[in-house]
């Protein structure tokens, strides 16, 4: 960081345009990503900020001033449409991602979507698809899943990878929060099904989905699921709301997605893989909890403790042997380089740093980016493995291929 | 403690005759129990150890001297025969609980019998029927889920029991040990069907089902299960052995239960359950960890530090909620007021000591204990719909009523 | 962050211009804070980063396009006499804080200086005088203790100030780390007196001895110090250093400063308190450890989990009592509300996007930011009796009023 | 456990009278180490528990109905002149240590002497004049740091004495309880100085004194101290009293011992140590936290979870090395193979059985025991130089060697 850069008499990067469609919780996340990647990290493409969309028009003029955005759109297609935009991160509801993020495609740009990929598997289908067709033009897509940017969880694919866990046995994933324990809390586009396509199982199960098969490097095979919704009716909103947060009003309605979705399933090597993702867990704010066991050693995570991985050696001696604190904020860790001195924390919103960064690295170089669309659609296909599985009694359902 | 004693000029309490089939492990963690309660605890009955029985006429001797027993026996229906028994404790393997327990209490003796009360649901069902034909005659019999004696467990109970977690929402169990990791690990007694009945569910599983139930105080309706054998063929056994250790041989044969058990399930209330019983889970020696989430509040426990039990309060503000660690070492906490000041941890075999205490006191007053073979029962009935379950595709499976 | 900004057809904020002296590792941090506090906090001032200064002007040319600052100067006299900087940063080592702070402040410019305030306590109080000077002129002046804006720590501060923790008996400060512990590490600038004035103390144990007066809400009045230089002699640095790291020579010459400082003391009201500040202790990595014991509660706090806050409310019954975790991540604590919903981590960083916020807030409103420079000025007191201490044979030292 | 016992038909081994004088707190746990050492532990000498001694006739019969006692004395002459009794257990306040030891000694009998060993120097230095001469007739002398049995502090001993923390720079104790917090806890004897000695330096910084000394290998060269007594004046006590229990009066007393005692040093070595010990950290228990950072790694341990050591290994590369728990229930740990399966844990008064078997092993074999009454006189000398300094303004004081 001290060191003179070398480059300081060559060209600048060539900049990318960045059009962003949504500003709100992940709006903010991914600005605060674009603006910051640059400035951390030597990129070989420079993002512009270039415009953000939504459809309230002082709302979004707002969110652009705010978040460093140049101009303000209320038109996903006019934001698609403009010169200065090369890549369109989509930040909206789960809805709408298969619509924008084709069109984008099909008019020549870059995409970054938002996780879930889409609210069902014909959605996701056609975004692969279009994706597909735009590779061919140089185009890249890829979905949002950022907790594979976590250092930690970086870290830890690579210790996979590398055997250090030998055959796997055992993967188990929490995702606990607890927004919903109260049941005033009001009926946000979070809690229905034309929204959000499915509750916890689409907002966190997902990520859990994404991230056990990542570690473990190989798919599900199958699921068996149950699923609930604890309280079933709740109050209308009164105002706007964010999904996350608002006010109630006197009237109710129903809630048309789960609370909770528990499922187990097996890995294509014949591992056991848990499941629970839940809204209903108080006092867990954002637990997030991985572990891996294998022949060789074994590997835990919690996002609430987001610098630290644990790890145990199972070929030490026992009798010196244990799950030890991994403080992954070490130069060698990835995406540590850049930032700062051992034991100096990052956060949740430098997934977004990395991400972007990432994305930018990968569209300088032509190198297909992970977690691709095909990565996205597996994850929705094994999140409607859960729900038929929940429909037919928990039975047994295999994953489509 | 440090207290004159008030009755000590009274008479001394009446003496129990106790005679106990099995020295191993479970011999072992039982005789310490036996001999110690009165030493802690001012028992209405003092337990006497009066005999010991185990097949190996030296061995049983030797063990009879090492543990305390008064006397040795080589036949266990000599030691129910015995008029200096009043109280048979049973350790052996699951499979001659029913024979022994069933001929106890027809011989009027109180009886103690260690988990899983059977190897089978029809099994089962005779011993408790046995046992209510015994109850008419003032005879108890008591399974010995020994965890319900830890501290940390009780006290839990206790808060659950007083409301505070409200509706219950969620409770997940995992118990974690990873001593059969090691494919050359041989086959002892505890892998093979004919003995052990199960695997890792009936000897980790059915602690963890006891445990759920007790601390959610309401039973499981339906199970969805998938279990495992991930080492088939294991090292015959070179030699004597306790079941958790022992020399391999060259030869090797098959492994006839299951490494690991995956079940999740519903509470009678509706609360989703979760639990995973495994062997193989690389660096856990002996994780039983149980939380529960309610609408006012959540519990969890872990085994590996049993004098610990974590509470949130969901009825304060968020601003200073979390996760309290309760050390479970005050006068006023279950069990402790006989033990040692605040701070000054307990171990595993106190709660043998625990439970001792909890069976004499019953004796002496005549009050059925808990757990009793009807919750042992349960216990069975539930493995046995996660057996069912597993065998079918992990379909949704009731428990019998 | 969803919601429409009010304040949207107004007009934008005027801006304050900031000049940064130094752009190594506390460069760095500085910068993302100021390009930050704009982008999630409404402020009343925006920070325009006008210009960043350096000796090397090939380097500070490129940490300028790097980090974002609008112009480079190799002279900081150049850069205080700058008509767009309004605010000058001071980011170098501690020899030349005074010079610079104080011709900043005599040219009217508002000064953010990095702790500890200087190397003597002469220096410091010539700050002092001149910041008081300029205050009369409107001028601000603040030091850059950091921690204080952790979320943890500033709602620590607020419940001890709120009386939760009735009458302090102990505070306890650790500050541990271990780039130091190999003994190839070279002599960089901060292992000479020359430059770091000291070494722990016044690197680790500035922020040590700064909180535990922050948080207890009172000075120490005196202390007992043993420091000790374990590794006396090092490689002379082969190249350019940031301090933190960099190649050795085969020469070596002696280092000048301590390793590790202890101390004890009294604080103002009678409380003892205990400090260790070390760059030895193999493993710890940035081991900022708190605990306040009162007679109503104890708080306590590690920088290597800077989301969480440890409570204990004593004057709950013991049988429920115990340190709770807060997740210091609600909208209702410090800062927290502009930032991601509950269980979302903040990093290290975030401190000085908070600094940042907080200095411009002051500055908008004529407010005295805190910590000032004659918090500063008493930091380095206390730090001036523990060397005074230490060379009189850990005599106890009172700390000058 | 499981195996025959091959010495079965050999003779019993012979036995060892135990006479104990006290049968408080410290009576209660002795007597349940000599009750448990020959049930877990092959033991060269059984123990026979022949008499034990108290002031209160009544109390002391019913002490020894109650702990398994054979006899009951009220003077603890006719204790020690008994011929069932080898060896004399004092439990005692520290005030009569002195006077019951040597007289033991000079009566031909082994002794176990709890710990502080005196309340004075000069106390100590007869008492080892006394071991001396007596060690010459083959009787042995150890006194009771039980801590140094707990496995973990055992294991963490032979860590650093086979090198694997290198160089020590930094030995960090504290001993941290609540139970004088409240200032209507009453004057019991612990807070008279002509009983206790001192207050929280001789019953909890001996523990910390021994400990760091013990694990470290080498001794303390000199201290610095600060001590307080924060509340000097409590209510008399209305009736009996353990020391650590018992109800106050109206009137009120002074307290003579401190509450809170801090000192730092220097091992031998040039190791810098710090200690605390105090009983008013409110939500401490028993918080006896030991760590020790070498220049190859560091061991840490908590007496509230006791069954665990944390190590870290620094020769590891940085990107895998971290603290790991090691769970000290291994059968390679020591006094681990007699006990339960890797997991189980041990509690507190597992120390004191652990001491009786180590003490018999001595007397069978004839080598002296660790820690010896030299040992005791050793910390002595520590916590006299300890008082010294803290009347010295905090000057460094020698130990003397």
């Amino acid at each position: 960081m001290d060191q003179p850069d070398q480059s300081a008499s060559e060209a600048p990067p060539p900049t990318l345009g960045i059009g962003m469609v949504g500003y709100a919780f992940m709006g903010a996340a991914h600005s605060q990503g674009w603006r910051t990647a640059g400035r951390v990290f030597d990129l070989p493409l420079r993002p512009a900020l270039a415009a953000v969309c939504g459809r309230d028009a002082t709302a979004v003029r707002a969110a652009a001033d705010k978040h460093g955005w140049a101009a303000a759109e209320t038109d996903w297609r006019d934001l698609i449409a403009r010169d200065d935009v090369q890549l369109v991160d989509i930040c909206t509801p789960g809805d709408s991602h298969a619509e924008i993020a084709i069109a984008a495609l099909e008019a020549g740009k870059h995409v970054l979507c938002e996780k879930p990929l889409a609210n069902s598997v014909a959605e996701a289908e056609a975004m692969v698809e279009a994706a597909e067709r735009a590779r061919a033009n140089g185009q890249l897509a890829m979905v949002g899943f950022n907790y594979r940017r976590v250092p930690a969880i970086a870290y830890g694919r690579r210790m996979v990878a590398a055997g250090r866990l030998g055959a796997l046995r055992h993967v188990r994933v929490t995702y606990l929060q607890d927004w919903l324990v109260d049941p005033a809390f009001p009926l946000t586009w979070r809690l229905k099904r034309e929204y959000a396509g499915s509750g916890a199982l689409g907002d966190l199960g997902a990520h859990a989905v994404d991230l056990a098969q990542y570690l473990a490097g190989e798919p599900l095979a199958g699921v068996s699921a149950l699923t609930e919704t604890f309280v079933r009716e709740r109050p209308l909103l009164a105002g706007v709301s964010s999904g996350l947060s608002g006010a109630g009003s006197a009237e109710s309605g129903p809630v048309t997605v789960d609370d909770a979705a528990l499922f187990t399933g097996r890995l294509a090597s014949g591992a056991l893989a848990s499941f629970e993702a839940t809204r209903m867990a108080s006092g867990r704010k954002n637990a997030l909890r991985v572990e891996l066991n294998g022949e060789l050693g074994s590997l835990a995570f919690d996002l609430e403790r987001l610098n630290e991985l644990s790890f145990h050696d199972h070929t030490e001696p026992a009798v010196t042997s244990g799950f030890r604190r991994i403080l992954v904020t070490e130069p060698e860790h990835p995406y540590l380089e850049a930032w700062w001195p051992p034991g100096h924390a990052l956060g949740y919103e430098h997934t977004f740093v990395h991400q972007a960064r990432d994305l930018l690295e990968a569209i300088a170089t032509g190198t297909d980016p992970e977690p691709s669309f095909a990565d996205g659609l597996q994850v929705q296909r094994v999140l409607a493995a859960v729900e038929e599985s929940a429909q037919k009694n928990a039975v047994y359902t295999p994953v489509q291929a």
